[in-house]
């Protein structure tokens, strides 16, 4: 690539007042703050991102979203990290930065992501939660919840848990982890997978909400995957409660 | 009280955007907006409340700050939690609502108080947290810390740990429970108490820190109880870790 250095990037953010990761029309992006800083840092005027691990909507957290960037500058990889930090606002934050293979591309190169989805089960909101969990005040079965996560695991065509709006040409993916863990008054969903499709884990989400509120049967939960329509799923849930923890390569 | 009811309140706040729990010349004090919700409820303008179990500082949270108010409303007691929750702004939530003996007073009646402090001892702090957690990025050692809170626990003269301004007659107090848990990342001191002085917490916390950095030795936390002098005791920290988790009568 033009003998430029690739860099990786690890990144935390909290998506409360950004309109998603990606450049919009409308709203400040992470990945605007993210470009304005890695130009501060390598002296390049209107550097760009090269990739994103995925893109995050509005309202959407990270903890572990990862980047990569191509650059001249010469700075050490070791003070990346640091340097980006002085540049971002405190809601953004560079974990680590390291030196990956020269043709490492953090969006195709991804062979797994993990999600949580974390609701808020008290009958009262904690205020002090309220821009990281999804409030749901009424009584949930967690342990029915947690077995129709487990269905969930395996290769399937996850149709019905897909927005419209997605460009991806297949809706066939692995997970290869789900579970619900209660932590009252929280519930934590946790998913791993090869790829998620557009809405995917806020879909689940919604689904399995419905099963603890037993609106919905493990049944229901099966024929999901069997007939891969999107009514056969459950509502989308908000985008508060999703984080982005983890990215494998 | 003259055949007004006396109504109890238990409140959890995120006191980030706040001026502190009382009313002050600048800022919005949360008894300001809890007060309004009180008077749209009971249709009392200028309604007041009674008394709080004690004062919060500018951007210290709770989860359990407790108050009292009279009212000749009839609005069942049952209600007023989710009467309140609708007038009042999402950083306040009324937790639960109850009938107290009619000569309750909130702050004098307390028996003991418990406070928590956070500190994100990430080497990056983590942008979800960064608005209940105290960002320390040295190693800290939290066994030394731990011994070094234990130490706290007793009858002492707590002179040390107090900032000028309080308005406490005596500077005795009884630390019932004190101690320092590791929740990698995160280390939070938990320390509960017959009553604070003023900003107690926060230079306890400061000292324990000191403690766990290796800036301050264990006779030094001794010294702090047997000569109480403030000189004696570390700084104090900020106040985005605290939080008045619960208040006991």
């Amino acid at each position: 690539m033009s003998g430029l250095r690739n860099i990786g990037l690890v990144l935390a953010y909290d998506g409360t007042d950004f309109a998603g990761f990606q450049v919009q029309p409308n709203g400040t992006a992470v990945q605007a703050v993210l470009e304005a800083a890695i130009a501060a840092v390598t002296g390049e005027p209107g550097a760009k991102i090269a990739a994103a691990s995925g893109r995050t909507d509005a309202g959407v957290h990270a903890r572990g979203q990862v980047v990569n960037f191509r650059t001249a500058a010469r700075i050490p990889t070791d003070r990346v990290a640091l340097a980006l930090n002085t540049h971002l606002p405190p809601t953004v934050r560079c974990l680590r930065a390291w030196d990956p293979p020269e043709d490492f591309h953090a969006r195709f190169h991804a062979r797994s992501k993990t999600y949580t989805y974390t609701i808020d089960n008290g009958v009262i909101y904690d205020p002090l939660r309220r821009l990281y969990a999804y409030h749901y005040p009424h009584p949930l079965d967690a342990g029915a919840m947690a077995i129709a996560a487990a269905l969930l695991v395996g290769r399937h065509d996850f149709a019905a848990f897909r927005a419209s709006g997605g460009s991806a040409k297949t809706s066939t993916r692995t997970v290869t982890a789900c579970t619900v863990t209660a932590q009252p008054p929280q519930l934590i969903l946790r998913i791993s997978a090869d790829g998620f499709l557009y809405n995917m884990v806020r879909i689940i989400a919604g689904t399995l909400l419905e099963v603890g509120a037993g609106k919905r049967s493990l049944q229901d939960v099966r024929r999901a995957l069997q007939e891969p329509r999107r009514s056969n799923a459950g509502k989308t849930l908000p985008p508060v409660g999703l984080c982005l923890e983890h990215v494998e390569y």
